[in-house]
């Protein structure tokens, strides 16, 4: 395929970044692809591997001459390097984004774009619970969703040319206004990922339970939990601090919710639990025919997150 | 392999008892398996597909004759079952249970079983969303724990016998304590199940969401919850009736500890979350060094639940 942009900045060298650059480079969509994350460690890494074709010292010096720049750092730490880059990103040239947030991250970067360089926030909703310049690979963001939520007057080459770089390297390109991002992904990922975190923090805290129990036993529906909760800190703490409002919002449905249910239980309402476990299962159907999972049953170990196991 | 059991009769056919039938047949475990279920639908099928080596129109034709016997009904009925097959027990038969709560069942099953027939309560921690007849496989059980809460004065060659058969089907036995068993599974699986349930039905509800949106972008966390919630709705509300004690206190730690984290958010307490979300790391690793789950990325989706995505 021939090459979409002449030369990409990557800043940060983690699991999005790395991925991207080997999809970049295996299918040859971009002539060079540099790369610089703040750590030595990261940088030394990803040099070791060649994960990219340069490592820059500075993320000024990653930028200079790039078509594409793609910041791909915690949401926190997105307005900083913004900042940083400004005065030393090519006219004419894109800024992106890798953020799970969309509001934060446009407040923080957009203020430092400059006239004549195109911001198009995006979020690839693709990933695994590891992290760092080792995690990444070239398949990572194949049959995934890609949404962009550019501003209204964005150029609309530009957005195409991003999304066509994005659905080289495999993925489903959507747009959608930042503040919907937020939200949804509020509740398709964030909650469940913070619900996720407290379960386990629970069973971490029970001392009647040893930790080697909860180990063996996680087959029956906790280890599922523990595989979201082992994602990156940093990264979700951002997320919690960023899309802090969407989050609360709801948290606090979801309480509402539990609560409902927990008196069910408590005044021994078979009814409303039974009717409440029969609605969600259409949810999972429509799931399945979406494509978005298989219906298969799971057999083995390695295939065990596949089994949603007797309680 | 020998037979184990001359005669095993298996009272409910849905997905354990279908399981254990060609479990057990495969390997030559019984002599004959006989099953039976309530629904004439479940009945018909079962003799369609050749479930079970004979089909019995009353539980209490099943059980005669039998040396074990397999309560596999959702726990809400074990009582029921328990008193229709007494009078028909065979002396020096075992009599065991697959339900999902142990402390329960025993209450309602125990003062049925006759003397000179011995019940040892069981539960095997495996199976996937579907249910019915037709969800069985022989495979059903191997490496999965298949508990045992035996009482101290059980017979330990009758417990030894049924733990034979159970290994041979593939499965490892772990004996303890009825109320233990029923803590460790609020923990494990009971209550997982309800936050999974409950994060399904607030999205369910959500308007400014649609239920499209909320299928579509699912691989973001969701997804893995759904998969739980589609469980089988009558077996679920027996369990959390049956162990609303252990269960509502799990659920009071979980709230608790939810509302701290959602105070941190909110106060914008960015240590406090990644010092929990740092905790909750290494119980995943436990549970990967303990052989319970790979960590192996997961690429495409066909093993999609592997996965555990960026936000």
């Amino acid at each position: 395929m021939a090459a979409i942009y002449d030369r990409v900045a990557l800043i940060g060298l983690g699991l999005i970044a790395g991925s991207m650059s080997l999809a970049m480079r295996e299918a040859g969509l971009a002539r060079e692809v540099v790369g610089h994350a703040r750590s030595p460690e990261t940088r030394a890494v990803a040099r070791e591997i060649g994960l990219v074709d340069r490592v820059a010292e500075s993320a000024a010096e990653a930028v200079a001459g790039a078509d594409l720049v793609v910041l791909a750092v915690p949401v926190g730490a997105m307005g900083a390097v913004a900042a940083e880059i400004a005065p030393h990103l090519k006219p004419g040239a894109t800024v992106t984004d890798v953020g799970s947030v969309k509001q934060a991250v446009i407040e923080a970067v957009a203020p430092h774009i400059p006239a004549g360089v195109h911001f198009i926030p995006g979020h690839p909703l693709a990933g695994t619970e590891h992290s760092g310049p080792r995690s990444g690979f070239a398949a990572l963001f194949r049959n995934r969703w890609w949404l962009l939520t550019p501003a209204p007057d964005s150029d609309p080459a530009a957005v195409e040319r991003l999304s066509a770089l994005i659905r080289a390297m495999g993925a489903n390109v959507e747009a959608m206004d930042a503040a919907h991002h937020d939200l949804v992904l509020a509740v398709t990922s964030h909650t469940p990922h913070l619900i996720a975190y407290t379960m386990v923090g629970v069973a971490d805290h029970l001392k009647r339970v040893t930790e080697s129990e909860v180990i063996k036993y996680s087959a029956a529906g906790f280890r599922d939990f523990t595989r979201i909760a082992a994602s990156d800190p940093t990264m979700w703490r951002d997320v919690f601090l960023q899309n802090k409002e969407a989050v609360l919002d709801i948290l606090g449905r979801f309480t509402e919710e539990l609560f409902v249910l927990q008196r069910a239980i408590r005044m021994g309402d078979g009814a409303h639990l039974h009717d409440y476990f029969t609605r969600t299962r259409a949810i999972r159907r429509g799931i399945i025919e979406a494509g978005q999972d298989t219906a298969a049953p799971d057999f083995g170990r390695s295939l065990a997150a596949g089994e949603t196991p007797k309680p």
